[in-house]
């Protein structure tokens, strides 16, 4: 029996541990764990596991499925790269062993697309292998390193924000928070040809980001507003938020033009009021966005194959599996951090 | 001086009273009111104006406008059919003394657009006169009443709720509220093809009316839901919310499957809250609508003219001018009335 490590979220903190290597089930294949990045919903889980779980008592839900994952442990991590090792059956191998893939971080049991880090069962990428759905993957070509394609999978997120947005040449957009998903969104939008693109955040690190992703202005939303920065007359105006700030939807709310368009990625934590009244004098609307399609993702692969996106900037720290406490620590300070990747393998040669 | 009969919310209370008839200006025309409609937001306005002042000032919104309507009075009135009395300087008098007309409630003053029924100048049509920019004017067939004409402006705030929300033929509808936006948004559906139409309605009339409207299913929203019974898998679900309730919104996020589509015209009189999070895991749009645009405003008439609305289902009432503060608590109760029509003429055939 071949073993490797594994960090497990378990009762509210992160253990790593030696777990059985995984076998690769029908249509399945095994990939050795390249790279993976710590993802905003990650940190998200981390910190309010036990909060949405009761949560979503109080709202009637059935949490048995959630208190399962609390108490039995769950290996996070899908923003990952691996290499092909082992195939199981009833596989097409068009690809073959060695070869470096990304894919939408599902597999397909029963026909069902179930999300990987998302139960006991399906573990993510925070471990040295992981099993793959076969007839989901896309090839990595080899001039693309393992820490850029680490990045397809937030990107594809803004890809798809943007696709969602509706937003066309001509009009303007401000970005809200400019973390990992609002860099990427500012890179997309700036690769789809829009130039005023406004972006705010608290850290002055994060602020420069965004010029070097591609804003035209960034300013400190404790100062400025970069809706009324972004916001042109005659011109339409799109809103990326992407802090889940509290507070933060009531004020863009406040703060939107006629007919702005909200488009939504910070998940805030709990709930959130507004004045509807000044929604529906202003028509605005809001669209709610979290996932992408196949066909985004592979055109977020695609963007990182053209070097048009600054991973290189973004991409701030690497650890191995026994820091991902001090990395999810770590990213509490936006001065210090964007993206940390991690490398499952930096530690020991193990496997 | 010619005088005429005009209701004037003052202070919070209706007063009928003897003004002045207006001049036509530059570019406007003086119309005898034929019918006007008593609209939902002139039901909020009058219950809520206070709270709402209030609410203003205490986000720090100047509301020294809204204190002068409020004190001075305003006349409401904004779904209007009129009849062409005198021309002012320079109009173009295409259409002729005696012609009936619609038009959006605007006039323009300094050439932008002011909301009529709006502030104390700039009377609406709960009086037997009022002035009108001639631009805007849609002259309405001799074939249509006076009472279905009063219907094109409600008709008009559906026809835009349906064209913004971008349904097709082949997805399902959920109607929450079966007031006259919600029981217009009904006839709408039906004219562009869309036969799955599930309204929810606390009162028993206003789901017969739904049905009456073209609803293919109408259900007790305090015993099921609108939402549950619209959503089809595989076929996209917008949801009309019109009810404004307190609750609601957050009731909805819940309630909705993966994708839906919200479009709310009901307004709430205060703050709403909601879980982001559940809307985002949906990645659910809510979209806010309030106007219309020209062509939708003259759609609506071409519907009325069409004979395809059934004005006369929605029809429950007429009162005069002095009837108007027994109308606005009639209204309270949905299984008396949907629409009361004002007709300015009723009472006395003054001036």
């Amino acid at each position: 029996m071949t073993m490797m490590r594994a960090t497990v979220l378990r009762n509210g903190s992160f253990a790593t541990e030696m777990r059985q290597r995984p076998q690769p089930g029908p249509g399945e294949v095994l990939v050795k764990v390249r790279s993976c990045g710590i993802c905003g919903s990650d940190l998200h889980l981390f910190r309010h596991q036990r909060d949405t779980i009761e949560k979503a008592r109080s709202l009637g839900a059935d949490v048995s499925e959630l208190e399962r994952g609390y108490s039995q442990g769950v290996v996070l991590g899908h923003e990952f790269v691996g290499e092909i090792v082992d195939f199981g059956s009833d596989t097409q191998r068009t690809l073959k062993v060695g070869d470096r893939v990304v894919s939408m971080p599902f597999v397909v049991k029963g026909g069902a697309p179930v999300l990987i880090g998302s139960n006991p069962e399906t573990s993510g990428a925070y471990a040295q292998y992981m099993t793959l759905t076969e007839a989901t993957l896309l090839k990595v070509d080899p001039a693309i390193a393992n820490e850029a394609a680490a990045f397809v999978e937030p990107l594809g997120i803004a890809v798809h924000a943007v696709n969602k947005s509706g937003i066309t040449p001509g009009a303007t957009a401000a970005i809200v928070g400019a973390g990992p998903i609002g860099l990427a969104i500012i890179a997309v939008l700036r690769d789809r040809g829009i130039e005023t693109i406004v972006a705010s955040d608290l850290s002055p690190t994060r602020r420069r980001l965004a010029l070097t992703m591609g804003a035209s202005e960034a300013v400190n939303g404790a100062e400025a507003s970069a809706v009324a920065k972004a916001a042109v007359p005659g011109k339409p105006l799109f809103v990326f938020e992407n802090t889940g700030a509290p507070g933060m939807l009531h004020r863009l709310v406040l703060e939107a033009p006629q007919n702005a368009k909200l488009v939504v990625t910070g998940i805030a934590p709990g709930e959130e009021s507004f004045l509807p009244m000044v929604a529906i004098m202003k028509e605005l609307s809001m669209t709610f966005v979290i996932y992408y399609t196949q066909e985004e993702f592979a055109h977020a692969l695609d963007l990182i194959g053209s070097g048009k996106f600054d991973w290189r900037a973004m991409h701030t720290g690497t650890v191995g599996l026994s820091g991902i406490p001090g990395a999810f620590a770590d990213l509490r300070d936006p001065e210090q951090h964007a993206k940390i990747l991690i490398d499952p393998w930096l530690e020991a040669e193990a496997g």
